[in-house]
C-alpha cells in the first residue's frame, strides 16, 4: 500500500476561488506522496486531479456511471461504479481524510458519510451544518487548498 | 400503483418527543392509504412503522444489511440491500416525499440525496443546513408528525 | 411481515412459453399469499407481476434506475434504487427463494447471488451451470410456473 | 489515463495450479503496463497482486467491506465500497477485459456482469454456461495465466 489516501470534494459546477483551492489541495496531495480520490468528474473533481498530475500525483476518480472514459483527463485510475449517486459513499470510504471545497448537496452527503464513517474532514467555505441537538458538525476549516491537505494529513497521523 | 409513498427517516437512537412524532406520522401514512418507506431498523424507524401498522397501513423497511430477519417486528416488506449505508439513496429515491424526524448522520445523507433528486422535504426537529453560498436547505418544517405528513401530501400533490 | 417473498426472475426480452410461466408463477405467488420480488421491467418482471395481479397478491418491483415511474403497471410497491444492475443483489437478498424463468446474462448474476447467499433456487428452461469443479449448480427444475412456486414454497419450509 | 486495466476474478479458497496461474497473470499485468484491478482479497485476488508487484505493476483492490484495511498486503489501491458482493458490478465495470481463474458463485456473477456489460472475458479452468437457447457464453479459453493477458490485450486492441 502507498502513503495515504485523500478524498476531495466539491460540486462539479463550481468558481474561483474554489477551483484554485482544489487545484492546490491537488497539488500538495501529489507533492506528499498520498493519493488522491475523488468523483472523477469535471468542475472541483478535474482541479484536485489536474493539481495532482502536475505533481506527478497518482488520482483515483470514483465514477457515478459505466462508463471508464467518462472521467476527467487528469483521472489515473478510473472506478466505473455504475451505481450512480451511491458512489459518494465509497469515496469516502475509501479515504483517510476528506476535504470538502464549497459544494453543493452531492458533496453534503459525503460529509454526512465521512462523520458517520469516522473519517476526519477538512472544509473550505464548504456546508455549515448544525445538527438537532444545536451542536455543529465535525467539520475543521481551513482558509486554503494547501492548508487544508497540512491539516488533513496531520489529522490522519492522529 | 398504490397512493403515495413517503418516507420517514431519523436516527436508531433517539428519545420523546420524536419517537411520539414518528409513530404519530406513520399513523397519518397509514390513514392516508400511503405507503410508508424507512430504513426498517429501530428508533424513528420503528416508531414510524408502529404507527403505519396501527392503522391498516403499509411499511417498506429497505435494511442495510442481507438478513430480511433484521427488520423491525412492524415492516411489511424487507428489503434486504446487502448494501450498507448506500441504501440510504434507496429509501429517498423510492419516495414521493421525505419527513426527517430529529436525525443523525445517516439522516443528514438522505436529506442530502433528498434535495440532489428533488424530493420534497419536511423537517421535524432535523437539521439546519446552510449551504456554502450562505442559503438555507430547502427543508420545510412541521412542528409535529401528523401536521409534516399533511405537508408532504400536499407538497407530492403540486 | 407477512408470509414468504419469492423473487421471479427473468429477462425483459422473452418469448412464449417463457411469459406464460412467468404470469402462471405470479399467480400462484398471489394465490398462496406471498409476496412477489422482481426487477420490476418488463418481459418476465411484467408478466409475473400481471399474474400476482390478478389474485390480489403483492408485487415489489426493484428497479435499476432512480424513477419509480419506470416500473410495469403491475408493481404495487416500486423501489427506485437507482443503482443499475447492483439492484440484482437485492432483488435475491430480499427472496426466501428464487424462481429463475428463460433468462439472459442479468438473471445469471441473480442466479450465482442466490447461491452465494443460500437461497433456494427453482429453474424453469434457465441456465445450465457447471462449475471448475465439474459439479452443476444447486438448481432445482421444475416444468412450469406453477409447479416452480410449488417446489419454491416447499423449499422454503425446509 | 495509464494503459489498459484488467480484472482478474477467481474466489478466496483455491488451490493449485490456479494460484499460479493467477500469479503468473499478475505478472503479465504488470510487465505489460497494464493495471490490475480485482477483488483486493485472498485467493486468486492476493496471488494476481502479488504477481503484479513482482514486476512494479499497479492493483486496484475493490473491496466489499468498509475497511482499507482488509486489502491484502500486495494491493496499490484499496477502494473500500462498504456495499458487499455488489461491489462485484464495480470490478468488471472499471476493466477492459476479465479474465476469471477457477472461481466459484462470485465469480460466476462477475462473469455474468462481464458479458452484460460487453467486456471480453478469458477463463482459465473457470464455468461452463449455457444459456437457455442452449449457446454458450462467450468465454474465451486459455491455458495459463500468462496467456490469458496476452489473449485479453489482444481483445482489448480490436
Amino acid at each position: 500500500m502507498n502513503g495515504p489516501t485523500i478524498a476531495v470534494c466539491g460540486g462539479q459546477f463550481c468558481e474561483e476561488p474554489f477551483l484554485g483551492h482544489a487545484e492546490e489541495a491537488g497539488r500538495a496531495i501529489g507533492k506528499a506522496g498520498a493519493t488522491l480520490i475523488c468523483g472523477g468528474l469535471t468542475g472541483v473533481m478535474e482541479a484536485a486531479c489536474r493539481g495532482a498530475a502536475e505533481r506527478g500525483g497518482t488520482s483515483i476518480g470514483v465514477l457515478p456511471g459505466s462508463d471508464p472514459g467518462s472521467a476527467n483527463p487528469w483521472v489515473t485510475h478510473a472506478i466505473a461504479t455504475g451505481i450512480g449517486h451511491a458512489r459518494n459513499l465509497i469515496i469516502v470510504n475509501s479515504a483517510d481524510a476528506v476535504i470538502a471545497i464549497d459544494g453543493e448537496y452531492g458533496t453534503l452527503s459525503e460529509i454526512a458519510f465521512a462523520v458517520k464513517l469516522g473519517r476526519p474532514i477538512v472544509g473550505v467555505g464548504t456546508w455549515s451544518l448544525i445538527d438537532p441537538g444545536g451542536s455543529p458538525a465535525p467539520i475543521h476549516t481551513a482558509p486554503s487548498g494547501k492548508e487544508a491537505v497540512a491539516m488533513a494529513l496531520k489529522l490522519i497521523e492522529k
